[in-house]
């Protein structure tokens, strides 16, 4: 799909004709709701539709699983979201010819969500074909109001403009609904049967029909009720009709209308849901809200909703200057999250949200991983509900785990009611992660909102999380007895039962860690709390240290070859499948592939060690980081539409600010302009959320360190400025990132403690506190060797003395070959030209005799040693404050200082022993920015080496390169002689 | 179950009462059958049944597979072994009171299977309970003629013994039959829907009863035929009557009989079966086939079957003195796997034989891995129509490979009609050594059988396996380009999607090679054939190389750590779970844990790295198989009916008589004594064969090396003798073991090569060959140092000298802690009694140096350095021609043998540098006797320190030990001057 489905603008979306093909999508982004409730976006008129539906959170069917083949412990039950009786159909008849928006002739049509009022309009000019100069205005609005949860009001309104005649209106309430049947994608389709959704019995009660609705298997009773009442203006007195007749009932009016007459259709329907038994308190709380929204009226009711939306649109908005299309898109994500989510703590968020049928309306880890930050950080009133609800399942979860012969509990991949309904367990129960996300988003929202009556509730499930892990977990005696996790599955389900996922490993790991953290937390803060918890849970003495004991055994790999961490502990020795090579025609690869395939090659649904680089990130050094994803990134093929934010975050915390944005946008037009194609069956709240991720973290660079909010921004160059605002227990903070400065200006609250650019600020309320983007020289990393001094001599000289003691011929010309070369690598070059043998382990002896004779010869370096320019050059330095590092691949770099005497001019010096990659890898040259506490893009490297050139390059530092033959340096310069501070400074303003 | 369902006989079950709690047990044991038709052995009467099965092989529906969660390339459909029409159902009664085994008064019961005649036989007293004096004989015989495939017959005579009355019996057909309900167990129970076997029509015709069936999806037909026949002595004139009613029909006599006056029902029945269009044809058949057997007459009949099975034993009986109930079982067991095996190539074998429904009668891995060695030594016809089917279903595996993106085929895992019937791959489409499996037992039967006609179709299978293997594995940069073959499961199903399962490594491994190996013989033999075939197949000219490319890169770990070979590239990365912990009421652990719990740790199902090591074990050393032997043993649950057995072969291989002893007996017995509890669901085909395979693999120590013949018997201790037979093309051999001597009889061929407890010998006609079982000192096998000489002295020296240089305080008394210590933990020791401290490069050096100085020092050694009587000894061993041998861990062995001038005196030197393990392990022993070519029990060893005793011991060797503190061994002497040739026989013929 290219075009886009809407007109663009920054509040509303906008379609201005009747498209017949995209009905399905349209009716999906036009859906509206309010969490409890969610009524897809249907025109009226019941042939123009492609689904209809209307859904209620947490009202759901239950079918057994079958399996092609049983095993114990399979989750026994399906879990589907129901399908609900739909109250949005409208028969409109003008002269007995029946109108069809798809086959009408229509003038001045358009329809539109308004995103600051949540109101679905539509308005068009209907000119009947038999009835030739009739134009009819057809005006419907609906709304779903957040002020009364189950509630569903309509406003559809007739107006005769030119000519004259009878119109009919007949409301349909149709009771005979269905879900989508299951076809060949798992992801869509139900497994429920064509009237699992049941009906009682259907009257007429208080002036509503009143439907009474039961579910066969899962044993819940839902009431529906609606009241239409109709008016009309310069028309005849209008003859009503009403009747029901199967599971259907509908309401109606006709009059004649004179030219600028009016007959209107005012409606409002409840559905509110609960358990046997409660049929009749069910059926008074939907005529009390029926009877209350006509006492209301549909104007004030529409005012409420507005005023709703702007109290969550100042918490929540965010603004795009210079790119209207993302304007939109965010702001319409972000209006699906709050449709979406669940209140009061007895649902979750779906992950289509109330939008449709995929995934048959089941929660995943994608509430807390991808949604609650956004809620966390802006409406943490709803975070805490989403928590709550796992914390009423938290006795579901507990009998899981019971089931798979574990103690504590293990939370359900997907469910509705607290149970696993995941029927295909490679993919499901082996997801044991699930318990970490929730742990982990437990943790961030103890830490963020304040909330403190939420500390034993959270505890009690870190507790449980933990004590499932460390049962899980096993020290293995051939792994060192680290505590290894096998035959899982992590996020990424192109893999599935390895061992040693590293996403799950170091996530549990947290919740290990977090259990017992917060279990002391609790017992200083509350003693009496701590003590109720211990016992309920049978909590023993000696268990929160056996977990820290399992935590810090935890087996967290590393490939030593490629310095990255594998994803799991056979990865690595799979055969690649790079995403680059996949024809978009056999994508998703699970549509075209069997498990079995997928499962053999190293190619990722999602980037989950990435994710984990993300979610604990203070663990990674950048040099990590940056190889993971450049390692993973390519792999990844993001059939998952979890994937593009969080590639997007690491990208631009990377540096990689093309890669950043592209990722952003997959993530951010994911819905309205279908990029999956499967939009039909509800929007993809996670890449909603996502979306909102990978601007806050990714492009303002945002990260939460326990409570401290850190910000190291990089806006798009297409962009002028992006602003959004945060919140942290009573403080709110608004922040505007620019591409030279950035503002953060706290909205309420006294004062919070914030780093930009990794330097630590306070910004206190009603001060706008305005910090420079722009890169500063802040520091030099210097080489060693060829930069500082030249020890070339004294290598040469060192082998020579080897060479003649061995008899090998070794000459200048010769040492040419061993430039750049390890000390090893050197000696085997050497020994190639002798017919003597050597063992490894002699060699080891003969390097370590060379290194003996070079540590000898070097003593003889002075400081009349230092290449020139050199000692000026860090003199300047010195004087103006810019820090001064040494990466040197060298051992003996630290003595050649010494001997150099300029030792105390280096305020650090990288030692090569602790690096993973030598150069070209940008390892060293990090490490050296971390040590001297310098943002990577405020310094600078010297080098002489085209390694040590692209090394500093990679970095994303300016490089400056001694050697006329160096490629890709910022500068070149021929000699040590030409450097100079304001050369440096003029390269690094320039 | 303790007690034993039958009185042992050599040849016939027998049951002496009628026991209803057993009747579902004996149904499957009293089966008949003849590879084409199955009939349970179910009481005539119809109450007294279980389950009434009649089941055609290679019949089936199929039912499309529903999953949980389906995703691309799942098998569609399920096979499902149809019960048919029932032919045996008989109601007989007296003066109007009905018949009825399990409540009438009955005298004189009997019931027997004999396995000489086929025919299963039952006679009985009735007392009718309402006719006192009354005694009423009622005998049943029935036969399913294995000349006739599709026929039963069947016998029914009621004889009045005392007093008078009418007598009435009533033959009912039974077409409204369906097959057994699914359950929890995903072992047994169908998918398919009662009335799946349709009935389309029910006549007369030519005097028997004709019914036309049909299947609703597998489009298959079936017409059943039925002819009654009565006869009366002593009775007044029979009444007859007939009918049908419904899917039934019956026909039935009565006459009143004066006392001896008798009523005989004559019954033949033939299913026979079709595709659609061929229902005429299959009514021929049907009808031609019981008027003939009318023709024939029941006692002709018995007669061709009793001589049928004449020949069969001819062949195929297995002789066991001393043991009567495993003589019984054998037979049991060898009787039902010619009953269950399909004939003429377009059916197997399926895992329950055609005793019941178990595995719905599908076909696996067991016909090519467990159930063929027996036919092909001694029916090989059977094995090559066993093959043949897979031949003809290639097409099928062809396009099963294409669906899973691969080249070549793809075997099912279970299967009739030749397509993938499996609904849970990680257990089902993951075993892809189904396809080296196949192509396993197709080299076999192409190397033993001398079936040239099977030459081209059995290359033709190697080459699409092969080419399948190919295309599945990869060459893993990571793991030194080897090829590896990932996200497989091997045969144990305790373990799931993993990497490098050795069994389908090595089994693939040898796949790829005879795939190229066979393609060069056929050419060889057969340009024109070969031609075709490679036309055909489209053979490309570098396919057999890049085969045999694959082969010898193929990657085949082993752990250095412990010695053995990884069952998996994870397997020893996961916590061990001792089989021997599991309690008996978790057993089998898939009843009572979820996959996920089981994956996770190190315990089998079955032992497929042994059954690897059993196939293929010229591949592995003795020490090999025994280090893996011993750490897979304990970690088996056994819960597989195909383990036993073969933890049986390798048990005795290894000398491990009881385990082997015990390991058979569970195998043997598995079905006569339900040891499983499934018996009532059909036998176990696989363990029935493998009971063979434990005698004849295991305790006659049989090998077939490429069609030569290998024996290394060792009888069980409780049994006298076993005899069998095997053929190999036109030659048959008889082989009896015994205790003392084994005897070789060649019954047909002119002569045949065969090895005897390692030695090759000829076998010729009518001559038999009788070899001797005693073991004989062939070989000593010494340790050096304490034994040959001492250099003890010289390693103290070397230290101290090394000790010196660095300042080590070292006298002998701290010598003695090294002793037995290796050189870099005696380093240690040393190390640690000074401050210095050491890199491990330098530590190399140290250690070197030692050595040095040592290898200095015993070059100081003499002839007179030799030991006390060790001269004397070397000179009488080498003069009675008993072969010596060196096992010692020095490196410096052979210079100090030299230096000592007695190297020649030594027939066989080990070099420590290719151990895995040292001493205690066997190893260096076990090496000792292969170098020299003599068994190892026939090898006795030389040792003063205790490590060494340990490691003679495990070895099997008979031990003396020099040193009075030593344990275990089974001479001790004090000092090498106590040696002599003499007391070494005496040891070992004592």
């Amino acid at each position: 799909m290219t075009d886009h489905l809407f007109t663009v603008d920054p509040w509303v979306l906008r379609e201005e004709s009747f498209d017949a093909d995209t009905l399905a999508v349209r009716e999906t982004l036009f859906t509206l709701g309010n969490g409890s409730l969610g009524i897809r976006g249907c025109h009226e008129e019941s042939e123009a539709a492609w689904w209809r539906g209307s859904y209620v959170n947490g009202f759901y069917e239950s079918r057994p699983i079958v399996y092609g083949e049983r095993a114990y412990g399979f989750a026994d039950r399906y879990q589907t979201i129901l399908n609900c009786t739909d109250a949005c159909q409208v028969r409109l008849s003008f002269q007995d010819e029946h109108f069809s928006p798809e086959h009408a002739a229509i003038e001045n049509y358009s329809r539109e969500l308004d995103l600051r009022t949540g109101v679905l309009k539509r308005v068009l000019d209907w000119l009947p074909a038999r009835t030739p100069g009739t134009r009819i205005r057809v005006e419907s609005e609906r709304i779903v109001p957040y002020r009364e949860r189950s509630l569903m009001m309509m406003r559809y309104r007739v107006t005769l403009l030119e000519g004259a005649g009878t119109v009919r209106i007949v409301h349909h309430l149709d009771g005979d609904v269905s879900n989508l049947a299951a076809g060949e994608d798992p992801r869509t389709g139900s497994h429920i049967m064509p009237g699992d959704f049941g009906l009682e019995s259907l009257e007429m009660k208080e002036e509503c029909r009143v439907f009474h609705h039961f579910t066969r298997m899962s044993g819940l009773r839902l009431c529906f009720a609606d009241m239409d009442r109709y008016s009309s203006v310069r028309a005849s007195e209008p003859v009503t009709e009403e009747g029901a007749e199967g599971k259907s009932a509908f309401s109606g009016s006709s009059a004649e209308l004179t030219g600028g007459g009016s007959l209107e259709l005012l409606a409002s329907a409840a559905w509110v849901h609960g358990m046997v038994g409660e049929e009749m308190e069910l059926e008074k709380r939907a005529l009390g809200l029926v009877h209350g929204s006509f006492d209301k009226g549909f104007d004030k009711a529409v005012e409420e909703q507005k005023e709703f939306l702007r109290e969550f649109w100042q918490e929540a908005d965010v603004l795009i200057d210079g790119d209207p299309e993302v304007q939109q898109s965010i702001r319409f994500n972000l209006f699906h999250l709050l449709q979406g989510a669940g209140r009061g703590g007895s649902t979750s968020l779906p992950a289509k949200g109330l939008t449709g049928e995929g995934y048959e309306g089941h929660y995943f880890w994608d509430t807390e991983i991808y949604a609650l930050p956004f809620f966390l950080y802006t409406q943490p009133e709803i975070a805490g509900d989403l928590l709550e609800y796992r914390y009423r399942t938290l006795s579901f979860a507990r009998g899981r785990a019971a089931q798979l012969n574990r103690r504590g509990a293990l939370y359900p991949w997907r469910t509705i009611n607290g149970n696993e309904a995941s029927a295909f367990f490679p993919a499901g129960t082996a997801q044991y992660h699930i318990n970490a996300d929730i742990a982990y988003a437990v943790v961030r929202y103890l830490e963020v909102s304040g909330d403190e009556t939420f500390l034993a509730k959270g505890t009690e499930i870190l507790v449980e999380t933990a004590r499932f892990w460390h049962d899980l977990g096993d020290y293995i005696p051939g792994m060192d007895n680290a505590f290894c996790i096998n035959c899982v599955t992590g996020p990424d389900e192109y893999t599935a039962l390895v061992n040693n996922n590293y996403y799950t490993n170091i996530m549990a790991r947290e919740n290990l860690r977090n259990a017992a953290h917060w279990l002391e937390k609790l017992r200083e803060k509350d003693e009496a709390a701590w003590s109720e918890l211990a016992g309920r849970v049978a909590l023993a003495e000696d268990e929160p240290g056996e977990w820290r004991k399992a935590a810090e055994a935890m087996y967290l790999p590393r490939d030593s070859r490629l310095g990255v961490h594998p994803q799991d502990d056979s990865f690595l020795n799979k055969a690649r499948w790079e995403a680059a090579d996949i024809p978009e025609s056999k994508r998703p690869l699970l549509m075209h592939f069997h498990p079995l395939t997928i499962y053999r090659y190293q190619v990722l649904k999602q980037a989950d060690l990435v994710l984990a680089e993300m979610l604990l990130g203070h663990y990674f050094s950048r040099a990590q980081k940056k190889r993971d994803f450049d390692y993973y990134d390519p792999l990844t093929t993001a059939d998952s539409s979890l994937s593009p934010c969080i590639q997007g975050v690491m990208a631009a915390e990377l540096g990689y600010r093309e890669s950043s944005y592209r990722h952003f946008m997959r993530s951010v037009r994911m819905d309205l302009d279908d990029v999956n194609g499967n939009v039909r069956d509800g929007v993809h709240t996670a890449a909603m959320a996502g979306s909102w991720i990978s601007l806050v973290y990714g492009f303002a660079g945002f990260r939460d360190n326990g409570g401290v909010f850190s910000f190291s921004p990089s806006l798009p160059d297409a962009w002028n400025r992006l602003t959004f605002s945060l919140r942290r227990g009573d403080a709110a903070l608004e922040v505007t990132i620019g591409h030279e400065e950035a503002a953060y200006y706290l909205k309420r609250g006294s004062e919070l403690t914030i780093i930009h650019c990794g330097e630590k600020h306070r910004v206190c309320c009603g001060t706008p506190l305005v910090l420079s983007l722009r890169p500063e020289l802040e520091a030099v990393v210097f080489d060693l060797d060829g930069v500082i001094t030249d020890s070339a001599e004294y290598h040469y000289l060192a082998w020579k003395q080897l060479c003649d003691e061995l008899d090998i011929p070794f000459d200048r010309d010769f040492n040419h070959n061993l430039k750049g070369v390890s000390r090893m690598a050197s000696l085997d070059l050497l020994l190639s030209r002798t017919d003597k043998v050597f063992s490894s382990e002699e060699k080891v002896e003969l390097a370590t005799r060379k290194n003996n004779y070079y540590k000898e010869l070097i003593k003889r370096i002075g400081p009349g040693d230092l290449l020139p320019g050199i000692d000026s050059l860090l003199t300047e330095l010195k004087e103006v404050g810019i820090l001064v590092a040494l990466a040197s691949a060298s051992r003996n770099a630290p003595a050649i200082l010494d001997y150099l005497q300029v030792r105390d001019r280096f305020d650090a010096i990288t030692d090569p022993a602790s690096l993973c990659k030598g150069k070209p890898d940008p390892e060293q040259f990090f490490l050296a920015a971390e040590m001297l506490g310098v943002p990577y893009r405020n310094c600078l490297g010297v080098e002489d080496a085209q390694a040590g050139i692209d090394a500093i390059n990679d970095a994303g530092m300016l490089s400056v390169g001694i050697g006329d033959y160096l490629e890709g340096a910022s500068l070149r310069l021929s000699s040590t002689a030409e450097l100079s501070l304001e050369k440096l400074r003029e390269l690094f303003y320039r």
